[in-house]
């Protein structure tokens, strides 16, 4: 691909008065009601269509990423829906904006760090490993991917998410390479930390050839999806004056500079 | 529900030390690997798992809607990731605050119109079909959901939406009601003028039981997809420079106020 | 000014290697240093350099939008900068995401009121004003501008904005309009009803020549200025896990669909 | 200030059934046609009233950065405003997103140098800098605020607003960093590098307590206001159609992945 051509073209879309073909594909006869959104999802980002395998892999990740509950972006979401009831996109774009390094960095900083591994020769990567987690611990930054402030031993949606990617055959290097840096975790910390679910995310989501570059845009797909069930919500009982009132109790009014 | 309780609630999500549940449902257990991501769609704003031909609909719903080429909504989307590009969430917002009132504005507008249609006895609704036509003739409003600029006789992709209902069996009242509305328009306008893609949405989302207050949400996580895959071919194939300089030239200065 | 032109042209800024020129103006020879930020407001919008009178109005405007508190926008705003701190644009744009119908809506609408009294010969316009509000009155839509929960009997603000346009000399017909109104209000409803601050501004701003269509951008400058204050005190003084603990307080979680 | 309270406090704004009041002042009775509205961008930011000189600096910082003519932001700003044009708000907030790390980065880049060159003694200064540029130089990254590809040999927005800090009296240790920092690069580069737009806007605004965290926020509200009139120009003379026509022209459709 011609990335830094100075004439850049498109390979998304074209029109005709009779048809639109999204890659080649004409939308009405080969894609509505023939493939499922998921399947878009892949096929219009990575350009072929995805194997059952790999859909399957999707769907899961999209799954687990989608609802959290009332987190600052569903918060933000909800108060400029209220505030801006006519443009349920002012809404959603605004909780996606809060799908930023905080939530989603690890993941991709994990996808870093597994492709990172991977320029080594396979024979070579637990060493390189526990380089790489001692380089983190002596910078004191935590490794992405893993620990969790509540889910100890054990955070259950990475089990399911890797068990998964072995169930389906998928699982390879990305994997392997995430378990390898798991045991180098455990052995510099001299304690068991455990793969997070952004940790399994960008593992097995590598694993189908999606690249760490374009993870958070996955997460903001899910997370779109989470937004508008929230504000469905809203519309059918609205929290808005609830929360403006909480949050003047919970940060009072003071003098002084 | 308690819409209007000063005391609302959230009945989406819940966390444990162990687990997360959404609508009730075990995230790992029961989700994660279990249901598709389109079920989780149905299943987080509608409130219960869909019917294999509810996902269908919706499915084909959303693949419709994902990718139109280089809109201003792409645009948009590509320049602000340009210029912020470890931000992905922001071109992807920038992008989706384009889906208001101009694209989506006449499905929700052909959703109350059906609304409205079926609040009179099924026997009635030919003669008041013709009225309510007639009513925004005299007002020179179009009526939302019908005419398309290219798609001439007929929109294919509406007709694929539509022939898809049939075929799945959903295709009851409301698809009923959007055809009776096509043969007032005809009738009136004394010529032939399409359903298009927007009136068939509304009419096969209304059988599926999502509300036209609702339908912009759809159209936003269709859309987010779809400008995500446009910001994966901006990362491969940079258009922004060549996009700036083609405005330059498009829109040059003069002076005067 | 060619407005349906099919090629359009800029009047705002042009470069070249040596200078920038805004609206003719050298930004290094005659801008900076010469002409305060709300001159230069005024100057892109209308087109030419305000008057002192207009500048007066045009600060005393900006500054009585631009801080209510802990407003659904500055909570939004906050939220979204402590998701993702290193992009204050992102808090700021969700921030002013919340400004739309239900804040400064009706400000828009009380210019659009008085805009059609104002094509009423000055002799009609008590009896105009009569007719305008009762029809406001039989559709059950207050008249924009007018009335306020808890500035009783009248808006301090409101008052303090038009005995400025008095003082500064630029009460003229829009002012006076907007005072017929008032009369026609008291009448119609029988009791006194405040003009508050969005119909104040409303009527000055369009003596100064600023018309009701830009007139939101004006409260965006305002409250994007507000707003960045606000995310500086989140800087010295994060509020957001309080906001994130009170909002799962006060919204609980319950079963049921 | 208490940053790290569980409890936070806002010292912003309270209400009462009577008044406003600002940061302990009266909206209506101390600001509201009292002070102009930079002094108020100042004070709530600030948290005190800025002297003349620091409101005629912050004025000139505000001037230089508010317009730049058709650049990325500002068309995405145009192009959302035009698909959903009963929402300034949306058009305004699309193109502030724009506004990050490759537009004004730089500056708070500056702002770090410098701060980092005012840690060491007075004596030690021009030492460090050679260090901290040679730094740059084998890292092969650009010292922020130096260097411009157009303004050769000297960006003149930078002078003036040098300028303005001397004749206002308030250029100390900021600026004198600055010009520390600038023979620094000349030194280590062996060339002339204009010390350009950011630089000088780092330096300056440091004078006047703005620290770099909160930089990019008066970026923010200068270009704000500038996108407003990009989007008055709009609704006077539309430029969407012509920008859309001439993208899709600019990057064609190809085939392949």
């Amino acid at each position: 691909m011609a990335g830094s051509s100075t004439h850049p073209h498109t390979r998304l879309c074209r029109h005709t008065d009779k048809a639109v073909y999204i890659r080649g594909k004409s939308l009405v006869d080969d894609l509505i009601g023939q493939v499922n959104f998921v399947d878009m999802i892949y096929f219009t980002i990575a350009g072929r269509m995805p194997k059952p395998a790999e859909v399957a892999i999707l769907n899961a990740v999209l799954v687990s990423l989608m609802e959290h509950g009332l987190t600052p972006s569903a918060i933000a979401a909800r108060l400029v829906y209220a505030s801006s009831p006519e443009n349920l996109q002012s809404g959603v774009s605004a909780g996606l904006l809060a799908i930023g390094t905080v939530f989603v960095g690890t993941a991709e900083g994990c996808a870093e760090v597994i492709d990172r591994l991977l320029t080594f020769p396979a024979a070579e990567r637990a060493a390189a490993a526990l380089e790489i987690v001692k380089e983190h611990r002596t910078a004191r930054k935590p490794v992405p991917g893993f620990g969790h402030p509540t889910f100890k031993p054990d955070d259950p949606r990475a089990q399911r998410l890797l068990a998964l990617a072995e169930e389906h055959g998928i699982a390879k290097d990305h994997v392997a390479a995430l378990r390898t840096l798991s045991e180098a975790v455990d052995t510099v910390y001299a304690r068991h930390l455990t793969i997070n679910v952004t940790g399994a995310i960008a593992a097995v989501l590598g694993e189908i050839g999606l690249p760490g570059r374009i993870l958070r845009g996955i997460a903001l797909i899910s997370r779109c999806a989470g937004l508008v069930a929230h504000l469905r919500e809203e519309q059918l009982e609205p929290t808005m004056t609830a929360i403006w009132e909480a949050v003047e109790e919970t940060v009072p009014y003071t003098e002084g500079s």
